[in-house]
């Protein structure tokens, strides 16, 4: 089974209109994955883009639930919102994906995770691992979540894979991004990391100076980094270019052009 | 805690054109509810009506997986449209019961429950119950499954409620219907019972000739007392019109007219 990542950059762009949504870049991802497919079983993950962080940062949903209940429901509104908006994302993937007759079918992340302080402290995979089985392609995204400590926290597509990883130990991860992979320093400045050993992502993070949180609500490619380190104790990373045709392909079969971390 | 069933044919007109949504009337429902809560806490699940119905019939969900791997990929497609056209009634819910400024949250029934031959076999309630103490209205809805026996098929919202009560123990259930409650014989000939034992259902179901399965894909009036049956271990159970405003005011209330299981 192979994780696919497809970040919210890749499909959309944040500083754009909101909802804006590349379907032919989708698009092009699901017909590289119907070449693999029904061989090769997937789960697709997405990012929010222009769908859900302008909500999430309206509303202040990483600050959780509040005593006073005119600003606790304010917030209980913004993080239905912000569901529905992650919702709308999903169904233009479905769409696409099932444009190309593939069976991706949208599991909503926020029905069957719980998270504390944002990292996930329970999820039930029962309906995910059959679904697999029913040679569906589970299709999750980056969404809101009931936090134990907080009431309520956004919970990324990157923890997402980093539990999923974790419990059902996939061939291989793909994180597709808007640049060809990880940089030693500046995308476009530093050099492209081809290969990257696990116990050497600590001292890339320290060059990147990966110390304060990242540019969006969910981090940028430091937290990508930080979960790479664990998802790498389970499974093959890859991170890739997700606009340029064939590097999705190219990380499926193991010799693609982008970043290995091994 | 409340649970609220709104039948597909109170808020759609399943003869009408595919997906007509009568928000007028679901709206009216959330000002309702919006006069109980936070006071009182609900769940609510809708039916399909001309959103879910057509899409699996169309697929012919309910006849499961098959072995032929050409027929099974038209049925799983079929069953991912399906979710997609509930997904969109149920985010006309959503948005009607924002507009009452309450914080209806979509939770997937597909994302939570396992069906055995439509039945629920595993539910998992961790999410609904976190929902509900954080002072949510989780909004469910009848969605397709996947099936132990079959692989896939169609949990109905009448099916859901009975579950949520087994689990639940609701103060009350209130099912909407298009008609003012149950009637002893034909809607608009036999007379409207306005009250009813949970041992006299048996006779009922006799007296409507309720041994063949009912007119719709999730069963009509006869399974809605087979499972008020049930539900009546648990709870009080109301059947009253969700078309007339007032009605639900008066089930919550418990003088309201329609009919009362006790």
């Amino acid at each position: 089974m192979i994780i696919v990542k497809v970040g919210g950059s890749v499909f959309s762009d944040k500083k754009g209109k909101p909802e804006n949504f590349e379907g032919a870049t989708v698009r092009s991802i699901a017909r590289e994955i119907s070449k693999f497919y029904p061989r090769k079983s997937f789960i697709v993950v997405h990012g929010g883009g222009s769908f859900g962080h302008p909500e999430a940062k309206k509303y202040g949903i990483r600050e959780g639930l509040p005593e006073d209940w005119k600003t606790a429901n304010f917030r209980r509104i913004g993080f239905t919102e912000t569901h529905q908006a992650m919702l709308r994302a999903n169904a233009r993937f479905i769409e696409e994906f099932v444009r190309e007759n593939l069976p991706a079918f949208s599991v909503s992340t926020s029905s069957v995770f719980i998270t504390e302080n944002g990292e996930v402290a329970y999820g039930d995979l029962e309906v995910v691992e059959r679904l697999l089985e029913l040679r569906f392609i589970p299709v999750l995204f980056g969404d809101v979540s009931v936090d134990l400590a907080k009431g309520i926290d956004i919970l990324s597509g990157d923890q997402i894979i980093t539990y999923l990883a974790k419990m059902l130990e996939p061939e291989k991860v793909v994180f597709l991004m808007d640049v060809d992979g990880v940089y030693d320093g500046k995308p476009g400045e530093g050099s492209l990391v081809q290969s990257l050993a696990r116990d050497e992502i600590d001292s890339l993070l320290e060059r990147l100076r990966c110390t304060a949180s990242g540019t969006d609500v969910t981090g940028g490619i430091c937290n990508k980094l930080e979960e790479a380190k664990k998802i790498a104790e389970h499974s093959e990373v890859w991170f890739v270019n997700g606009k340029v045709p064939g590097r999705l392909s190219g990380a499926i079969r193991g010799d693609g052009f982008g970043t290995r971390i091994v």
